[in-house]
């Protein structure tokens, strides 16, 4: 899961926050001093993003050890010891904003993933991801959302064809696009139409589409939607997006899409309260 | 505004995002085609990041061309065009999804401050940011918390000191930790010192610090913190922390504190509703 | 075309061969001295590299302008001018070698492909790919391939799935190993398997993949595999690899395959021979 | 062997396959699943690249430990295990094609090398290579030619002078640019000239060069050169480069020359077979 | 103190040393042998550097074993072994010259200070840096002064506050300059003012500065500005630069000064006289 | 002159010494305020790095542009106006210290080599560097070294062969090492001994080297030596080095040798006054 990207990611954050040295630690923490500190939840959520917590400390250069007391995807309660550390007190102190900083906003995450997730329980539709993440955050988010329970969305613009409005207006038509689509890229993707209407629709549907990408549509044009799509040969996706808040997204579910994309999983979390103390 | 660090994050971000390529916009959009497009305000909200949304379309390498008609700062109503852009259209495709999730967090930091901000109004009290950051994106969020109006604090920890439990116990005691920075450190930086009670506040002023952050009192202790701290000599400056939520922050200004520091301004704003539309 | 990855790998290679600085052209060539350089092919050959050879000298610094005679994905005799080239004399000299070792490898790789398409021609199978490129080199290599008239398989491990033996083994079985990437994979990837026998491709089409690897089949096996595979629902694609050399190649394609995966078309292909010469 | 350099290549080569993550694998293959590994030749051929195999894994991210059974420089025969490797099955799935990438196309040089090597044995003369390498692979590429017995030339443009006719024509004289690299380059560069006729070879002994290339001259031409060098003071190297197959190469190297640069040894090698098979 | 910059300038360091390798040392040393060395000083010195010496080999990629027997900031007589290495051989040679260049100019710095800081001994004034430092070298550099007992300034323009001529001039005014500085600056930096007249110091001291630079002043001058600065309120420093040779500092201390700003400390210290002798 | 490694290395300045912002200058001057700005030579010295000079504000993001009055390797008096600069005055501001650092330590070291250089006019040895440079400036350091009218030595152990007592005592003599050398080098790099006995420059004369290094010689030796290296067959050049300090070097250099290479140039040269003013 550490991956060059995570990695530069977390170097940028490291030197921005210690930048020439933490005046206040190198003052008064002797370099040799060790010390040992607890992560703790502070309200219900779901953890994720401990290895990258413990990365951060990893990257900062000191030998602080991290012990994982709950694991990712799993659920925490008030007062929970989440991790456990023991290591230099200078690296811990160093490192642990950017470690938290993280680990917060991923447990974020995923703690509102869970919320959309238990929202859809039993209709068989999957809640998922979207690109609008943080930036440099793409890896470490899609995970976040998979702990939460949610599946992920193409993580990019290279591993996922997704042809909308604009795509189809510089090639003269949906059918024109999907042509070019299908022999100009390589042939393991799967090719995605976003349509608004029941007419855009039936002209992806005859285009041979893999899957279609119903964007805003209201209750009864999704339920017709998800008819014709299931009449369509061969075995089409049904994906549904906007406006899809935890009042509605039930309601959509029902409706037999497959999958449900939520922007604000991602873009709009706010941190999970987590704090660490140092101890002894 | 643009630095080593925030082009860091950006090429990070698109690297995620469009990878070796976006297969869709590479196989229907002709390398020669040109288009325009518009950045339209969906909420009311306060702009902030124009500079690192029109960046994103710079090192994205086309010649995206970006006109701001709402600058950094000012307030949008829903429907207001925001920016205007025109250029190559593959470029316009590749890097929207990356500019657009700068300028939405950026702009949702800016519109929870200044609701902050508002909320403070008259008091005389500053609204200012903490080190919760998005991993790499101090730069820009804490340029985001002063377009709503807030101030900053320290960026890092190389530039600026700040005394807290772990770090007195270290040094076994307060009197000695402010000792040990005053010597060792560069002449330039005020010492702050948190404190969690009077006593400490008492022992904090008797070591000659020159701000103090008063953490999770309530305001009573507040308000009792603060008139000793009125009348220490020099310009001793006072700050509060903890459970400031907007419901409360506006009582905590009206004890006479300087300075307010708000962790959620940045770590859980949600993200500003802004969207791209390509026109003709 | 130029993406980061192209740049650093280009970067990479101007540093090895210049280092510290070309001792001879320093000592012998005036700074301010202007040079005409033409690139002539030397042997029938498909050009591809073009915009990479420009690139070697522009991050070499100078002011080299390049014109392009013969595209890309274009045929030279020789003696043909390919390129054409005037600017700095230093910086001509200094950036050659890099330039041509680029361009004469990508050459060499869409003549060698265009041999292999010109095979197949009229059977309907497509020459694509593999990941056998050269270290750093695979978006350059890949781009050679469709200038020589060949298609893409997946760019790399994230953009496609590809289910061999050993993911088989580990999974304990293709069914189950075909559920597993269904679950956890992005919607949007379509899943091939490798078979080696009539029995895994029963098992593989009923498992419901979209694409399957025949490896290494003799002609007959190949035959009634295809014959399988066009009886299966859906749109299954059949794509043969090994052994596939310019004198089998379309033996294989007649028997109905819609792919034909090769290896040396990156691996083994020799340099076109293209030389600059410096003129006036 | 390892270098700044040939890490940095061999990260661009794993950042191009795996990009975001292997999906099949990650799929399939459980976290904690351990495997072996052999690396086996398929065809007669000389091994080079063992270190770089090995620190493909390494760069991975694992701990794939490599067990080198043929050493660099020694031939092995169709079916020799080659190397051993034992480690965590998902990296040794992930680092699989960039190892074997680097690895087949260094033995394809070594073993080229030693086919030129052998042909001219017992002459003296010794194969050297040029500067027409893949892009990033310098250090690697000059490392397989020793191991298939060549000699290295100059490593790059800073380390060595080699005046050709563009450096001549630019000074106005041989001589006047052998004076010019004489004066302005650091004493511990020997002093090359390529030269095309006993003209400019006269002209290149008088001037006191150090080395003489000669460039592209029959055989007659070649004797003559060698005999006047001989009788030049001081000790001047002959080398004689173009034109030089398989087929030639001895009977150039017979004519006395002390050394035969070689583009094809790395611009056109074919990649050398082997294969990794996953055991248990 | 190995820091992500500190680490980057060494890299540079080594590369423009060993470049493609150390070809004596691969030429003559065997990869296997082993090696003793011992860092004796040649001249009385203050020892500065010891852990990016021992960073240097560690980043040269061998298992150099590094021995502190002096350690930062004490005293060397001419014969004292100062650091004890063993380890590969090839290693020890090809990062010996980069870990010395490093140790010498740091050991030179910090043996200038501490002469500058013994000859102000008993004044109460401290001695400290400027920004002139070498290229890259800030961290290091600032270290090296510390150790010879000096003081460090402001690590550069983003953690502290130093208004100049130019800054007061754009604003129109000191006092201007100093509201500007006060409202947009983290309230954590201390607000310097540089002065060369009384009339500036006594605006300066009017707008409530912290620490006040008397650039230039002649001992009259500064001995009267000190008086001024002493009846203030609060705790304004005084600090001199300018002019500051080993002759004069001692008398400019004794005018009551409390800091004493000296750039010739790290710009033009003599490289300290140590040398490094491989045994065994 | 500017090349990846000068530029890694400004950027590494300006990175230390901006930080995340200037905050004297972004508070007090206008993001439009333009400005000039002059340097002026303080003492006589011989200017050299105006180009790094000029690449330092070039890196620093504005738009100054920087006109040369005084060219590298020209002599500037007291007063002269060596540079003349306009632009952005935030920029001029925030690159000022970068650039003058490196001015001031190249044009020092320019002028200590020019007053070596000219101790020995007449006598037709040179002065050259040695690889005693500040970490990451050799390519900067040895330029000014030839501004200064010195010539330099190998670059780095890439590009030049000194063997040394350690490689001799590996190999098991003199003889044997300078035969690896020669049978393992690239054939372009002469073959340079330190010698410290008469004994040992005899071993070397035998063995053929092109290069004898008398390694701290008294006066008579050294003459000695000289007699016996004109009679070796060959162009064998004598280099001098070790307690070359200015008032010995012209009597060594009249005993004959080329070279007499001077740590001191690099190592030990103090910085030249130079100073910039910012003028309207």
């Amino acid at each position: 899961m550490n991956t060059e990207a995570t990695d530069a990611l977390i170097r940028l954050a490291l030197a921005e926050d210690i930048g020439t040295g933490d005046r206040t630690t190198l003052a008064t923490i002797p370099a040799d001093a060790r010390a040992q500190a607890v992560v703790v939840a502070k309200a219900p959520l779901v953890v994720a993003g401990g290895v990258w917590f413990a990365r951060s400390f990893a990257l900062c250069g000191g030998d602080v050890a991290v012990q994982t007391l709950v694991a990712d995807g799993q659920a925490a309660e008030p007062g929970t010891v989440v991790l456990r550390l023991s290591g230099g007190a200078r690296e811990l102190l160093m490192g642990e904003r950017t470690a938290l900083n993280i680990l917060q906003r991923l447990s974020g995450i995923a703690t509102l993933t869970r919320r959309y997730v238990d929202a859809v329980a039993g209709t068989g539709a999957r809640i998922c991801d979207t690109r609008k993440t943080g930036p440099g955050m793409r890896t470490m988010e899609k995970h976040a959302v998979r702990m939460g329970g949610g599946s992920n969305h193409r993580f990019g613009l290279d591993s996922g064809i997704l042809i909308k409005e604009n795509h189809i207006a510089a090639c003269g038509g949906l059918t024109r696009a999907v042509e070019r689509v299908r022999s100009e890229s390589p042939h393991g993707l799967r090719i995605e139409v976003e349509v608004t209407t029941l007419d855009e629709l039936d002209e992806a549907l005859a285009a041979g589409v893999d899957i279609v990408l119903l964007d805003n549509m209201d209750d009864a044009t999704t339920r017709e939607a998800v008819a014709r799509i299931r009449r369509a040969p061969g075995r089409v996706l049904a994906e549904a997006s906007g406006n899809l808040g935890l009042d509605r997204v039930r309601r959509v579910a029902e409706l037999g899409v497959d999958l449900l994309s939520v922007g604000a999983l991602t873009h709009s979390a706010p941190a999970a309260d987590l704090s660490m103390r140092v101890i002894a």
